[in-house]
């Protein structure tokens, strides 16, 4: 492939953001290069999220990239919320006005995406390193990358950094000039992958005094299951017997349901962050997705975030191809953030609510189910859940 | 009046929950005496709470209690919330199903009750000061209390202790058998009163980054304003001028508003807390309102939980009567913690949605204000804090 040394957009990351941003830009006529540090099996096998709102069903759909998911993803129309041993379902379409989630993994729209790109877009290269966001001040963006052992330089109108919450190009925003707003939380998720179809068609959030757990899938044969753990907990810990046994203790509900184990593939830990830029945007560099700011999991907000993101970017940019216009591109940040801490917030409500703090008091517990227990009962406050959960529409 | 030595129902504490319990009682043919340690007229001036939900409103009408407060009370179809400079009104008819409230002051609806009890109903003693509950392991429950200078014993069938967080009943109950849940928050608020009409017709709800501030009134030429303010904060600290002043920049909004300024007549510092107990029975002895449960002020709900307590207690006692059954007696607790419950949480919503605790983040302010953007901008947040504003139904 060659690699042009110009062009109108440099996305920085070949994560959902910056293929979904190719692919939508390629579609408006502007050109873009893609520019990943790892190599294609990596990107196409890390495990991420995998519940995408209507929001972003719909947009997968509209750019043609929705085909396998539509083939292979599984249409969710609700999630169990279980506590004081009793399960409690939210169903969407009712509350929502027909709105619903899919499960797809992360990965597999990754592997779509990339496909798509390599098939039809511009170019995308692999292992192909940014080591430096430049000219920003002066008005000609560039990035600097290593590939195949040699310095290159893009030159662009645009630089997008969809390079997540470790990569350069926010750190190529002169100090003082973003704000940032964090949030640490005092447990982890310890997840796996195992070899066993999911015990319950849809996804179950469970409170129970020993912790949170979630069970959720990947596939009809593939359960995704998480257990609130504490920070700086070993996977090593935790062998297969001591997970199912507690994730039994954690699910245990009044009635007959039982919780299939098969064969583990798959443990890791992950904390539990919440992180946010202000703004999204530093002259021509835009930040997208995970660049800008992190979620905790618990909401299944992240990937679709970055999603809403870049379609936002991209009828900015489109706008300003057609027209001329920068009014949409000046609004980037702020029509970006208004989302993005609606999410957070509910991210932290989800989180909040469902894990009970290794230091909080009776009260605290008791507080949480009182507010479990009003979900359960009152329409308004489950369909504050569910907007909030299949996602607000597309500004 | 001359009190007799036994009764059925011996009720401590001659505030809206004792005196509205002996007039329920009343009205189901049941005998109560009334014990209050203080005098009549510290008790009808005594400054408590203002809003009375759509059930407490309906409940006063139909023991006849409600003439006066349907004359005088000032009935509010919605509240403000303030944040960012500028109002969004939240309509409770529209978004409860026809529910509102009603402005009248707790010591006006006191005076209503004690007229009431004094002219048609049972004894009802001030300055009694009950010492001690007793017989309640043995089912012979009695009060025994100091009158005039002699000390007396009312036996009974039920004692319901109506006596505040600091009354005796709960401490009669044997350690070990009430499950105690509180929290402390980490500020207080200042509350005036001012001879000058209200600034708003409807009551404004106010969070800015210099704390939180409420407007409210008493009646159309009465105001009654809070300012948060440090726990141990001196209302001496506090010259007229610089209330007002700190008042002006809390609820400073874009536009021509303007809060008028008047005589303070009374300034005062109350802490907040939340406070539960478990259960609210001990045998033959029953606790309801302050007794069991105590809310920050934040969500108005302090006076009425008290009187769903004794509306849940009163029908209990008349079941009891007719039939000797002690069913609805013994589901008091569950029937009451239930809602309790649901207004503590409620509270402590309202109070740290509005208030910025003085060691929160940045994060956390901006959590705070996304919420509030969230109830400003959808009817489905609006109507979940209406709902819960004007009061679930009475069960």
């Amino acid at each position: 492939m060659s690699v042009p040394a110009r062009t109108t957009v440099a996305i920085i990351g070949a994560g959902p953001a910056g293929l979904l941003l190719a692919r939508l830009l390629q579609r408006s006529g502007i050109d873009s290069v893609v520019l990943e540090h790892r190599d294609r099996a990596y990107v196409e096998q890390r495990q991420r999220a995998g519940i995408l709102e209507q929001g972003t069903i719909d947009v997968l759909r509209a750019c043609g990239a929705g085909e396998r998911m539509d083939r292979e993803g599984l249409p969710h129309n609700g999630v169990e919320l279980r506590f004081d041993r009793r399960g409690h379902r939210i169903d969407f379409p009712s509350l929502t006005g027909g709105r619903a989630v899919m499960v797809y993994a992360q990965t597999e729209m990754v592997k779509d995406l990339v496909a798509l790109q390599l098939a039809e877009g511009g170019p995308l290269l692999f292992e192909a390193r940014a080591v430096a966001v430049e000219g920003l001040e002066a008005g000609q963006p560039s990035v600097r990358y290593v590939h195949e052992g040699r310095e290159h330089t893009l030159a662009c109108d645009f630089v997008v950094g969809c390079d997540g919450f470790h990569g350069i190009a926010r750190a190529a925003v002169p100090s003082g000039v973003l704000r940032t707003f964090d949030r640490e939380y005092p447990f982890s998720w310890l997840g796996i992958l195992a070899d066993v179809p999911p015990s319950s068609d849809e996804l179950i959030y469970a409170h129970s005094e020993r912790g949170f757990a979630l069970l959720s899938m990947r596939t009809p044969t593939v359960s995704r299951l998480y257990l609130q753990v504490p920070n700086g907990t070993d996977p090593g810990d935790w062998p297969d017997e001591r997970i199912w046994d507690e994730l039994d203790l954690r699910f245990a509900v009044d009635g007959d349901w039982k919780l299939e184990r098969g064969p583990i593939t798959s443990k890791s830990v992950t904390p539990m962050r919440s992180f946010v830029t202000e703004p999204m945007r530093y002259g021509p560099l835009f930040l997208a997705g995970d660049a800008a700011h992190i979620v905790p999991p618990t909401g299944a907000k992240g990937l679709n975030l970055a999603v809403a993101d870049v379609v936002v970017l991209a009828r900015a940019l489109a706008r300003w191809h057609e027209t001329g216009a920068a009014d949409l591109l000046d609004a980037y940040s702020d029509t970006c953030l208004r989302r993005v801490w609606r999410a957070e917030h509910f991210s932290y409500f989800m989180t909040t609510t469902l894990h009970p703090d290794p230091a909080q008091s009776d009260f605290d517990t008791r507080l949480q189910l009182s507010q479990l227990h009003r979900i359960a009962d009152s329409e308004t406050a489950a369909a504050e859940l569910a907007q909030n959960y299949v996602g607000l529409p597309f500004e």
